[in-house]
Order: structure tokens, then sequence, then C-alpha cells
């Protein structure tokens, strides 16, 4: 009975790392998304619609079947709940499960499985690399994100005490302010649409807008560049220590050469004094 | 009596530096911040204003408190002030002290509140080390921006002189017309609102803006490559330094071994030149 | 016979690799880009259509022997047809050759001929390495651009399922709704164009367009990063190579110098003992 | 006579480079600047007509008279137009010379006056060496902004042939097709303005537009990077080579001394052949 289990989980594990299977998965994984991008057609779809909700329950039901199979191929469940990405994984297939028959809920389903094409992420290589890569970084943009959060909370402060008069949409209340900020820091409608209007209230207005421009500006560019040198440096570094250790071995031996010489030397010398005394 | 101040300010000093004391001061930050946050909405407000009164009381009489243990836990008043981040929070803290009863000064009473945010700056260490680095690079961005405004000034001169009589709020005076460079420097409606309306006067009037925009880009960008390269010349040279120093030491050692060889050498051959003699 | 064919084959070579050939063919090929420009002026086309017609014909007749004469100065047909560029310009002379009387067909001869432009970059060795550096490049962006439209695509579901009912122009299927996001990406109207009325019907939108912005911004910068890092330290690793080459050289002479030494020693301890002996 | 003429022209000379010399220039030339930045204001220069009359009369005298006086202090007149700043002095300030009362001329000779502004960059050294060291990165620039050209080109040409029917007004000509894509390069109104009313009549011009956009921004970044790695790979190498430098020559000196070593020991082992002999 365990002989015939154990087969069984090595037949699948065969499987689950074979090539073929994987770009089985993908290919459903590009069909599903496509199946979700068609939903959003209304005209179309009315038509086909019995095939998309055929299509839809196949799609639910091979990834069941594709995630069972990799946890059964695992030697304990518990090593597959290991990696964060089969958690991922898992998490995206579960959700799709629940039932929501209900009208109201249908919304709900629908975006549920468009989180699927995430999926995507999970099964490429390259992209899970990338990913890693990406949450690396968070860190070290943490403090700057904050200090710019400081910036944009202070200036919302002001914005919305000063100019809440002037448009009470852009101004009312400092969450709106901040919107507005937002709007101003990616330099759309700025001056037509935010500072025009305000400075014909208030004239000096444009030292509030300039001030918060170059104040953005001028801690981006700084985090910009800290971030890359930061990287270098880090790297350059390695490198150096890298190279460097060839070297500082050769030097050493070289260094151990020289004082057995030494030694050599002070033998001989010995010989010709005890030959002079 | 000295005894017991003298034991009175280790408490405070001690007190000063505990974790549990700066998370207090970070939260009740955090808590005046929301509190100058909650005040922008306005109908909210009315409803809760006299526990908004007796919180902001609350939370300047703590800013004070709390400013005085860390003067008393200082061997002496001038070492507090020595620091620039001490007077920056002690700027802070005394403006919003400042009573400002009349309802004319109650705007410049609630602007001088918001600036309390900025005491998270000072709190915490990350985000005071950041600023310092923002300043440290002011003075290498000091001759392009001194650069870029002589550019924008005599771009203002050459519009408002040419352009006024197209639209007098774009171009009415030199402040005007920098206003407006800035505005097409941002790129926000520099087509739509400003060249096209031009262009009906002055059909040749796209190359005073495509100079001026492919100028101020140019500029901008030799800049950005110009504070990158630099910044890293000077680290990886101190990067080379460091690495160099070791390996130098390295072979200075070397060189002094082969030294003594040499020695030891001249010694044995007076030693055999005797024998022969 | 075969003899003047292979003095005719060496004249064309000479003539090919000639510099003031080269600078003939740029001439024709600029020529040829002013007469595109010039038709798009109707006006003034109507008036030199003649003079226009003539020139056309001699622009490609002049196309078409220069290309044979680069054909027979090749040793074999089949080595031209080897390079990339060769192929490229053969493409565009012989496209430009298929005869559209047809009115309908006019557009399309058109838009063909606007392609003899490019030839110019064939032309030039500079930008050719310019294009070929370019073609470089596109492997290390291929992922990230692959992440970017996963991102793009399931934001384009979210909002078509979401926002379709606000504005059917803008959200009404998914192809719509992800070059809406692309307007967002480049900022261009966001927030008065795209936010704000959506905001009307859903208050919240702004969370699914924030996080839009920052994880688009996010992976953008990472990559721009990422891809400097990265062929900086292919290279910075290959000028160490080459610098540690040298020193590594120097330093395996010295070794093998005192290794002389060494041996030079024993013989003379060895002269010493038999001495004593 | 020739030795009052020489201390004459010693003192000239040392009033040329005495720092206040240096500082009352580059007062004057910001005082001409403010004065041509008054002017702007219409309404306030009528009531200081006279004053301001008076004081353009002499600015205009004092850069005459400092000019004069440093080619004086030059000892041959060649040499004060050998410097490239020189002559970029003596053309602003000769220029304003003109006499130009003719009602239409006083229009340029305003903008003349303007361009005194310009002298500021030529007085201050370190905006003088940002200027040379934007002028020595234009030959790096030069091809990626003829390929940018060339694409412009093409796509102006294509957007004249297909769109001229939609909108005269924008893709007319060539001229007004390469305008509205340089507008479209920075993203301005492109997807509002451009883009949906061009879409209107060809529901697939999206395709034109997006790999315009995608093609110039891969070519940007692709030249930014480019250009950042040239210069970098360039001073890494000049870093290399000096650091190099120094342990190349402690390496060399350690061969000598070894060298010596052997030198001394074949002394020694001739020595004892010939004791032994």
């Amino acid at each position: 009975m365990s002989d015939t289990f154990e087969t069984w989980r090595d037949r699948l594990e065969r499987l689950r790392s074979h090539k073929a299977f994987e770009l089985t998965v993908i290919t459903i994984i590009v069909v599903s998304a496509l199946l979700i991008g068609a939903k959003t057609y209304e005209e179309e779809v009315s038509r086909f619609q019995a095939v998309m909700l055929w299509l839809d329950v196949a799609v639910t039901v091979f990834f069941l079947v594709e995630i069972l199979i990799r946890m059964a191929a695992e030697r304990r469940l518990r090593d597959f709940f290991r990696k964060g990405w089969n958690i991922f994984d898992f998490l995206i297939v579960t959700a799709s499960l629940i039932p929501m028959d209900d009208s109201e809920m249908v919304l709900l389903a629908r975006l549920l499985r468009i989180f699927r094409v995430l999926r995507l992420v999970s099964m490429i290589p390259e992209l899970r690399m990338l990913i890693a890569a990406l949450f690396k970084s968070i860190p070290r943009m943490g403090y700057v994100v904050l200090l710019m959060f400081i910036i944009f909370y202070i200036y919302g402060a002001l914005g919305s005490f000063l100019f809440a008069s002037v448009d009470e949409k852009l101004w009312g209340n400092i969450s709106l302010a901040m919107l507005t900020l937002f709007q101003v820091a990616t330099f759309e409608s700025w001056a037509t649409a935010v500072l025009y209007p305000t400075m014909e209230h208030y004239p000096y207005a444009w030292i509030y807008f300039l001030t918060f421009i170059f104040l953005n500006a001028f801690i981006f560019l700084n985090m910009m560049i800290g971030i890359v040198l930061d990287v270098m440096q880090k790297e350059s570094l390695a490198i150096e220590l890298e190279s460097g250790e060839g070297e500082a071995a050769e030097l050493h031996g070289l260094r151990d050469d020289v004082r057995e010489l030494r030694d050599q030397l002070s033998r001989m010398e010995a010989l010709l004094e005890r030959q002079r005394g």
C-alpha cells in the first residue's frame, strides 16, 4: 500500500517538474486571462454565455487539480506551504472556489478570478526573481516615502487651512488637499486648474506651489541618486573583495617564500660561523 | 542640595534616553498631527470642539514638559542649544506657546501648530540622517540652479517683450512670464494653452518654446549625470584607497623582509671574504 | 570574358567603398526625404506636380542602380544577403518598385516611400551601431515589460468591471480600459479627466488609481536602476580583470625570481656542507 | 613715453584682476538685469522713464569702459580675442552700442540688452566651467538626436498623410505634424486632445501613437544609460590606472631588490666555489 503511494508520489513529482506540464499550466492561465478579458465585451459575451460558463468551470477545475497534484507530489504537506509562492497559488485557487451564486456576490467572484492572472508571475521563474528583487528594495525606500508623506501632510494641512474658501472640492479637507497635491506632484493641470484659480484670490499662492514642487523634486532626485549609489557601492565593494582576495593570497604566498629563504640563510650563516670558529 | 539636583538630572537623563519615552513622544506627535488633520473637516469639528480644545492644550503642555525634561537632563543649558535639531524642536515648541486669542491671529496659531509634525523628523534618527544628506547635496546643485535661473530670466524678459500683447495674463511682466515658463518646463498644457495661442499671432513662436525646452532638458540631464558621476567618483576613490592600503601594507612588509635578507647576505659575504683572506 | 567580369566587379567594389559614392547616396536619401516632406504641403505640391513626379522616378531609379551596384560588387550574391542591413536596404528599395497605379494604392505607395528615410540609418555607421546597441538591450527589458503588461491587464479588467457604468468611452471594455490606464501612466489629464469624474460615483476610486501609479512608478524605477547596475557591474568586472591581470603577471614573475633564489641558496648550502664535511 | 604706457598697463592689469573690480562688474550686471526686468512692468516704467533712460546709458557706458580696461590690460590686443569668453563679452557689449533710435528698432535694441545678463556666466568661473562641461557633452548626444529626428520625420510624414483630413491644424503638413508629435512626446494632452479625436475616425490610431511613444521612451532611456555608463567607464579606468601605477611602482622596486639579492648570491657562490677549488 505504502509502496503504491510512494510510486504515485514519484510519478506526480516527475509530472510536476515536467516541462510540458509547466507549459500547459501557463497556457491555461493565459486562456483564463483571455476569458476574463472577453467578459468585458458585454455584447459578444451574451451570445457565447454558455460556452463562457463551461470554460470558466473547466479552468477552475484544472487549477484545482493542478494544485492538488503539486501538493501530493510533496513528501509532506508542510513542505508545500513552506514556499511563499505556493501559499500565494493556494490562496488564489481556493478563493475562486468559494460558491457565490448570489447575484450581489457575482462581482466579487469576478474580481477574485482576475487575480488568477497573477499565477503567471508564480509560474515563470524570471518574473519570480524580478518580484523578489522588487521586495528587497522596499525597506530602502521606506523612510523616503515616510519623509514625503510628512511633507504631503504638512502642505495638505496648510493648503486646507489657507485655500478651503477658494475651492471646496480641491482643498475642502486634508484628504482632498493631499489628493490635489498628488495631482500637482504629477504636474497634471497643476497650473491651469489649481495654481491660477488660487492665485486670483491669493496672489502669493505661487510660493506655496513652487516650494512644494521644488521640495518634492529635490527629495525624489536625491533618493534616486542615493539608491543607485548605495547599491553600486555594495556591489563594487563585493567585486573589490573578491578580486582582492586572489591577490592577497598571492602576496601571502610570496611572503612565506621569502621567510623560508631567511631560514635557509640563517642555517647557512650558522654553518659559516662554525667553519670560522 | 547639589547631590539631590545631580540625582534628579541623572534620572531625567535616563528617562530621556529610555526607548518608551521616545515612543511616547512619537505617539503624541502623531496624535497632534491627526488633531491638525481632523480640524480641516469643519462639520465634524464643531461637534467635538470642546474635546479638540482640551486635546490641543494637552499636547502643547506635553511638548513643553518634554522639552524641559530634555533641557534639564543636559549638564549645561548651553549643551542643549549646541545641537541644531534641539534648536529646531525648541523653536517649534515655543512658537505654539505664544498666546494668540485674537480672532485674526487664530489662523497664524493654527499654521504654527502644523509645523509640530516636523518634530517627527527630529525624533526618528533615520529621517534626521536623510535630511542631513539632503542638506549636503545643496551646494552641489547651487550653481546649476543659478544657471537655470539666468536662462529663465532671459527667456522671461524675451517672452514679456515679445508676447505681452498676445496674453497679458501669461506674459504681462517678467514675473508672470517666468511663472508661465515654469509651467512650460513642467510640460503642463504648454502646447494647447501656451504655444498654440501664441503661434496664432507669431507663427515662429515655436522656436522660442522649443529652444527653451531643449536647453532646460539638456542642462537638467547633464546636471543629473554630473552629480551621479561626481558622488560615485569620490566613493569609488575612497574604496580604492581603503582596499589599496591593505595591499600596500602587505607590499611594504614584503620589501622590509627582502631588505633584511640583503643585510643577512651582506654579513655572510663579509664572513666568506674574511675566511678567504 | 571572365576576366572582363572580374575587372568590372573590382571597379564596382572600388566605387561602392568610395567616400564620394557614400556621400552621394546619403545626399539622395536626404533629397528623397525632403521630397516626401514637401508632398505634405498640398497647395504647393499641385503647382510643381510634374517636377515632383520626375524627381520621384529619378530617386527610385537611383536607389535601384545603387543597390544593383552593391549586389554586383559582391563576390557571390549570397554574401550580399548575409548582412542584415543589406536585406533591410533591399526590402525598402524593392517595396517602392511595386507598381501601384490604382488610385487606392497610391496611399500605400506613399507610405512605403517614407520608409526610405530609414536608409539613412543603414548608411551612417554611427547610427547602425546605435541601433545594434538598442537591439541588444531588448531582452533585458523583456520580462519587465511582461510584468508591466500583467499589471495593466489586471487593472484593466478590474477597471472595466468596476467603472464601465461611469464612462463607457474610458472603461467600456478591457482594451479601452488599458488605453485609459496608459493615459494615467503618462499622467495626462489623469486627475481632471479620469480620477475626479470616477470619484463622483465611487468615492474610493483614488485607491485604484494611486496603487496603480505607485506600482508602475516603483517597477519602472527599479527596472531603470537594475539595468544601470547590471551593465555597470559587467563592465567594472571586465576592467577589474584586465587591470588585475597585469599585476598578477608581475606578482607571478616575482615569485619565480624568489624560487630561483631558493634554488641558488640550496646549491650554496650543499657546497658549504660539503666543505665542512 | 613707453614707460608711462607700461606703468598704465600694469595698473590696469592689477585693476582687472582685483576682487573688488570683479564684484563691481557682477553688481552692475545684476543691476542691468533688474533694469530689464523692471521695464516689463509697463505702468511703473512710465513714471520713472527718465531715471530708467539715465540708468540704461550709465550701464552701457560702464560695460564699454570695463571691456576697454580689460583690452588695454592685455599685452597685445590679439591676446584678448584668443579667449572665447572675451569674444563673447565683446560681442554682447558692442551689440548694445549700435544706435537704434528708430521706433521700429527699439524692440531689437531691447532684446540685445537682455543678453547682457549672460555676462554673468562669463564673469563667474563656476558657471563658465559648467557651460564648458555642457559643450563637451554635445557630440556624445549628437547621433542620438539625429536618430530621434529621423523617427520624428518618418512619423511626421506618416501622420500628415494619414490624419491630415482629421485635423488640419494638428496634421496639416509635416512641420505641424512634427510639432504635434513633440507635444505627444512631452505627454501634453496627447490622449485627450490628439489621440481620442483621431481614434474617432481611425480606430487603430492608437498603434501609431503607442509605437511612437514606446520607441521614443526606449531610445531616450537607452541613451541616458549609455551616456552614464560611457562617462563612468572612462573615469573608473582613469582611477584604476592611477591607483594601479603606485602599486606597480612598488612591485617593480621589489623585483629590483630581489634581483640585487641574486647578484649578491652569485658573487657569494663564486667565492665558495673558489674556496673549494
